[in-house]
């Protein structure tokens, strides 16, 4: 993918996205001894960046796939999003969720207009599911973490964030399915000035740490992790370009995401999910090795249920 | 108090403050029927406004007085600001607070350096407190919302409101001690083309609501409610200048207190005290008064007990 594919995207999301701010906050910066920099994705519609991939892939459509609509399978953001996305673009949404998901997540779906079709928890009837719709529709796929599309259009956070800040010495995301930190590569890559690229995993679903090690894609036999949103394993798409520009992935405990995340919570007084807790985590847990550096955190989201907090 | 004095003391506090950014949401933009804007005091240094006025007040001592210290007595926001404040400019800050203080308001007043004396929990004890370390050490008494240096200070969080967007039609704060909205009150004159001010205040706590109807100053008998900032009363210097320059005062339930935060924390992820959602609370509770209008709204602070949340 190239670096006019980014410009391109991050054009062509504008009118439907927010330019997120960037936030720092003095006493962290202290705690790191590092300069560290958020980019405010909570912020984003629909509460997460996964709003830019999803703008992107619904908009690279064309008229005819529009009319027929799109179809995914996703428990959490990815779901919103897309319903959002396909929204603010007049087209319909069809969200396969498990019965399991939480409530809150099927709120967020059904306020963006999103069809929810609810089915077993497993991936198999998820994938099922959207195969059918998709067939009797006509409507499009759009994979949460491993469509091209989707992974350009995660990779315009970082670009926004290389934007403001061009001389950051690393950036770090959390890694899920691998969309998020395979574009923010993409963008360090091509709007870095040598910035490096590390992902933050939890250790108990850490498919990625695992997968950088084998040199293949792995997957987890169990996630029990408070980051939903990283339970996911990596795609054929997104691995190889991980594989080839990201610097390292951090694994940290559960006991570490929870801190952190109420150290952002207290101390930046802004609203992150787990799964965002567990990219500051990750640099937390090695900052001996980034004093005095320019660090980027990518703030993944801010959906959580207030009714279920950690604290 | 005329405009000179609210721009040189914007100039004066300009180093040891943050420049708070004003965020938005379409969604509440479509829930109000206005444009809102919020001003967002709870990434203050501190967490809270208070840190302007407090600032000032220290700024404006000679240096003879710095040298003795400062007093107050607070069992929240303004502890942590003038501990904050004279730590930034190495003056000591003796702190009275009632025994009966939350120990995480306890933990501010400590982590910034401030020295704390406990007492019991009357509004005598407190001031009897504060005098006698006064006598004892030389130390000035600050007041954390009748002190005329301190009204301005705070006046400042709107002024920059104001500079930034200079077309609000109003300005809803909430209303403790008077000190935020005499400030506001005094800004919105000075820098507001037409911009009317509002004041928002709990049924619990309604001693501004009764004073204004009284035209004196009354006192509540009893303060049941969960904005803990806004149990004070207002004082000799600030009433006046809520008399003559605020149009309203608008009462909301705990109810819609809390439904507010709520609100706030899930469409804006924000984490916002009680006592700031009760400027949005008096808002949405008149939407109908304020349709197609720009409104500011002053989030005052963002320093809540993540263990004892009310959802």
């Amino acid at each position: 993918m190239q670096k006019e594919q980014l410009i391109e995207c991050h054009l062509r999301i504008t009118p439907y996205i927010h330019r997120t701010p960037v936030l720092s906050s003095r006493l962290i910066n202290e705690l790191m001894g590092a300069e560290v920099f958020f980019k405010c994705e909570n912020f984003q519609r629909g509460g997460a960046y996964k709003m830019r991939g999803a703008t992107n892939a619904i908009l690279q459509l064309s008229k005819e796939e529009r009319s027929k609509g799109v179809v995914t399978h996703s428990s959490g953001n990815f779901a919103q999003a897309v319903s959002l996305g396909a929204q603010s673009l007049g087209v319909a949404a069809h969200i396969v969720m498990p019965s399991s998901a939480p409530e809150v997540k099927k709120m967020g779906v059904k306020q963006y207009e999103g069809i929810i079709y609810e089915c077993e928890p497993t991936l198999e009837a998820r994938q099922a599911m959207a195969d059918r719709i998709a067939n009797e529709t006509g409507a499009t796929f759009l994979h949460p973490s491993n469509d091209p599309e989707v992974i350009i259009g995660q990779g315009t956070a970082a670009m926004e964030l290389l934007d403001d800040h061009a001389d950051l010495n690393a950036v770090f995301c959390p890694v899920g399915g691998g969309g998020l930190i395979a574009g923010s590569a993409l963008a360090a890559l091509y709007f870095g000035n040598d910035c490096k690229v590390y992902g933050g995993e939890p250790f108990e679903a850490d498919d990625a740490y695992r997968s950088l090690q084998s040199g293949k894609i792995e997957s987890n036999e169990t996630t029990n992790t408070i980051a939903d949103g990283l339970k996911t394993t990596l795609g054929a798409n997104n691995f190889p370009i991980i594989k080839e520009h990201v610097t390292a992935i951090i694994r940290v405990t559960e006991e570490e995401i929870v801190s952190t995340m109420r150290l952002i919570w207290e101390r930046m007084k802004i609203i992150v999910e787990p799964s965002s807790a567990v990219a500051l985590a990750a640099l937390l847990r090695n900052k001996e090795n980034f004093k005095g550096q320019k660090v980027g955190i990518v703030i993944s989201g801010g959906n959580v249920d207030l009714g279920d907090l950690p604290f």
